[in-house]
């Protein structure tokens, strides 16, 4: 079963709310022998750390990672890693007003609708600060890809903004408050979020992921194709509201020769001409790189009023106070990784189990 | 795990090769008690069928599924319900060409790199074929659904011809080849696949879905959400390259107070003023239709010759022979509606186990 | 979920009834180049088959088995391998009698209990004919172990007439109808086994199993012990009552030292001084043997009358007239084989996936 | 996958080594809406606690559980429901000696022939100290289970010394240190243990376990039986060896008329005129209390030198110093107990979730 868990070999289950005393998670079937300390996870949860730009979240999380388990001497020993991280920072006052009152575009009402209870404080279970242990997952799953594996992220739209693709340099994104790898979008982007922003208002957003590195032979027919778990896991992360693999819903418009993929010997190997496929053929990874694609919509919690209803059915406006991202997208640069990086390494290993190679 | 599996409660596990004996798969977790007989599930095989226009492979099968287990009397009896649907058509000669040769676009090298051999008969595992034992599961779960749930699909863009949604009607949609719900896009596209057809090309397309009377409270936070689960299926088709749910990546170019559904009071219930989330929010059902979307990207089989290459290491140009769909994207209409309707079903009872509702 | 399937990475999904047209299973997650026929399934399904002396039910089935995926030209590709074996001979009409009244011992009841209907033809899904389905996968587990795994069973227990372990031989087993390994108790079986018939009664059995050559390292804490994995596949044989890994009860009454299995060094190998452990240690195989036994409840179908009720309510004396196996536990022996070998292929592949060795 | 989770819809996941800083649990599924607080954990890690007797380890910890999310209000909310206990009194230098050394009967030498090195601060995963979260997980799934089933366990035999079943008290149990429910066998088990204590040495036991209330129809054929996953469940507790259901062993020794549960009707429903089935028919509950036994060998860390080696290869003789259980099955019982609730109320979600009943 699959709640709150995902992956099969390499498994996380994740837990916590916003304004409990901690969230965390549990990694099960990690490879034994890797070095595994702290500091190899604590450098990807400061990358999504709120509060680093006025374009982020003002709620002060330190998020410090332990690792309760799992490790022995600064190695992992194959049993399961649990990681937790305190919530220090929750003013659940905030949220008071909106205990009663479903915010409109966000889970509250859906919740209530399931469990027939919910915890109101920031958002519970269904708060974006739980991608938090997404992100520390991921820091686990590069370990068991390798260094020859590299899963990179970056921010391709905000907005109605796109960035300019023949600018794209990956070194630019982590010089920039947006992941941008367009610096010519960047100063564009920050206009249009300071007026969002100062209009209690929220963008949308859209990130691109790119693996390189990644053995072929990963994925497998026909429901744990690496493309599928892969759409699955994207589409998991708060807010994402759609998913592409290569050229994605642009491949609808190309005809079959265009979008084929042609194939030549280059030094002895197999090499593409493009890679309109995103790496990934008949659900398995071809040795090119993945190539994926995600859509985030506008943060619910807006200063804006939008028309609502109480628990009692009373018909009210709902503005949200609490401290939020204008545009959530963003931080779902290094969630998005993570989640790439989780889906690879549970692909590794399982390939390897069945195949031996 | 699910290679070759998918759901939990209502889980169904597929098997067969487009030219061996046969096809099928198993259901098991259906509730027991549900009248079921072959003649519920053939109509929605017919409608998969291949061979029924000029737009679809010529290959023709028949199609009958048979039910091996599960049903007694007529009814369900909660064990596993096996069904098995006979290859009758393989002409493997037409296929002989291409043993030795990779195709591009197609899942040919990524078997050979992962499992080190294939069968390349029809693609073997990975012919669209498989997909008639999807439609044939989807029957079933429409049946756990029950009559209150209805779940439709049509196609809403052929190459670069998009409908007119304002012109959307159900009803048309069975009136046409191409599942087209606008009677004045049927034209366009029959002329457009004409030539496509013609150029030896194939023609990419996207797909709709939408269920109705889906009861608030599917899915589960935070990696068993109806949307996250519902991507992985529909990704999971073959040649799917993208999933959308509501509004999808055009929410990213929405402000908060736009994408948010407003709530309204209506005769004592809660009533959205739209629809953007698609029927889910937090990953779970609301109430409202759930609405998805997919992109199926171009047949990969066409006449057109593509750079390619051998298993041997030398340079070729390849045609592919066979009896190829010129436009797969029609017939994954059926396919999706089924894919939906498995995943509803899988969490309508995964509900009432934790709940009890 | 696991209702009919079991493994994880080595996946057996089990279908049919006992008097439906077939029963069948499906393997999926097998390696691929494996060679793989019928020829190589056949000669386990037949040491099982009914009806090849007068100590095993008379129903005569001649259990062929078809491969109708999952292989090309003889070897498995890695793709879903499924296996159907036809009923033919099914005489529902001795069955008549026990539709509407519940056999004591047998699961007419709990199968009503639970979906409020049941198949009664032969006992539908609880009968043992579906131990053909364990049987014929097993034989596919034994090909990923390799033919340095060796995977025995053998009687050792007949009502209350056990073998003299001292005069163990494993050749002898396949002399005679009982799989017994002392050649001296096999006579007193037989008269033992010819009164319990003529008095339409049945006995129970006790099951021994042996695994050689088997890796260390298989199995995993907490929940995935190889033992603990042992015991759920052997329990789940149709009338087990009782498994014992290595020493099993009897280690209640030793002390630690003598429990304790001592080691030494031979030939620069660790040499265990005895196996009261039975091969697996923490849940991990050591290398030595895995030993394992099963009770088998004697067959609830009999002809002696027992006090029993109808749907209705009301009270009746129930006798089973079918043809059935006076002592179920002899047919379980090629089925505890099965499924030791299905439980260790699959934490073979498991711990190839998780520690690449 | 399961190496550290079981269940399916009532799914624990543990984690967490011996001298680690702490161990615990994540309990995803649990139903909403249910009243959870850590006194309702509390008296049942008490029960288990060790030091509470000279008949126990004289390891002194608090086992206080702490509740780290899932609970709003102190209600269950559907999310998943994290467990924290701290592990206060590690010794590590105890167990100095023996880390590179194969402690015989212990899993050291597995640990290390899987993962390639091993946590050896007191037995690491492999110790005892794990079934503290399998108790925490058990309290919970009583409540999930309700006041209307009764889950009960007590200690049968200690070493050669086994109850009178005919002076069988219930109320007994929670008055001496060995959940006798027999007091005449008390003193004997007393003067027993001590001798055994003080030679250094340590015995086995046998566990009882037994369920009132249990609703029918839990449980599901044909390897997700009632009696298969309780028999993987209990074996997989530390030290286990052998598991009944019922009659267990014992029903080879009877005729299937002794061992058919005969049926009468009485006010109106069917009442059992025996129990030897363990209330379980078909792998399915009949409504009969749920009968289950267990062995545990005698405790692998003892003062006696037993031959060993080294990891270097040299040869030793092994005792062990630490603080030891002289007979770990007293303890066995309320892990059994939870573990038993743990199954059942998983089976009670699944069948609710495939029935609606």
């Amino acid at each position: 079963m699959s709640h709150n868990s995902f992956g099969h070999l390499f498994r996380v289950t994740s837990w916590g709310e916003s304004h409990g005393p901690a969230i965390g998670g549990v990694i099960d079937g990690c490879p034994p022998g890797l070095p595994l300390a702290e500091a190899d996870i604590q450098p990807f949860l400061d990358r999504r750390r709120p509060g680093q730009s006025r374009f982020t979240t003002q709620r002060q999380e330190a998020d410090q990672v332990r690792i309760l388990s799992g490790t022995y001497e600064g190695r992992t020993t194959g049993t399961p890693i649990s990681l937790l991280i305190e919530n220090t920072d929750q003013r659940s006052k905030d949220y008071g007003a909106i205990v009663d009152r479903y915010r409109p575009g966000h889970a509250d009402l859906a919740y209530e609708l399931k469990y027939g209870l919910r915890d109101p404080r920031g958002g519970g279970r269904s708060s974006a600060r739980e991608t938090a242990v997404r992100v520390a997952a991921g820091a686990v799953a590069r370990l068991v890809l390798g260094p020859a594996v590299r899963v990179r992220g970056a921010l391709v739209q905000v907005g109605p903004h796109r960035i300019d693709p023949a600018r794209w340099e990956w070194d630019e994104v982590d010089r920039n408050p947006f992941w941008c790898p367009d610096a010519g979008t960047v100063p564009v982007w920050e206009a249009y979020l300071d007026a969002v922003r100062k209009a209690g208002s929220s963008a949308g957003a859209v990130v691109a992921l790119e693996a390189d590195g990644v053995p072929p032979g990963l994925g497998a027919p026909l429901y744990g194709k690496l493309d599928a778990e892969l759409a699955g896991a994207l589409m998991s992360i708060n807010a994402v509201k759609g998913v592409e693999i290569g050229e994605g819903f642009a491949s609808a418009e190309l005809t079959g020769e265009q979008n084929a993929d042609p194939m030549r010997m280059q030094a002895g190997q197999i090499a593409f001409g493009s890679n309109h496929a995103g790496g990934i053929l008949g659900g398995i990874s071809t040795g090119q790189p993945i190539l994926a694609r995600f859509a985030v919509k506008p943060t619910s919690s807006i200063l804006t009023p939008v028309p609502s209803v109480t628990r009692g059915g009373e018909e009210v406006e709902v503005m949200t106070k609490g401290r939020h991202d204008p545009c959530v997208g963003i931080r779902a640069v290094p969630v998005g990784e993570a989640m790439l990086a989780c889906v690879l390494a549970d692909h590794l290993l399982r390939h390897r189990g069945q195949t031996g190679r």
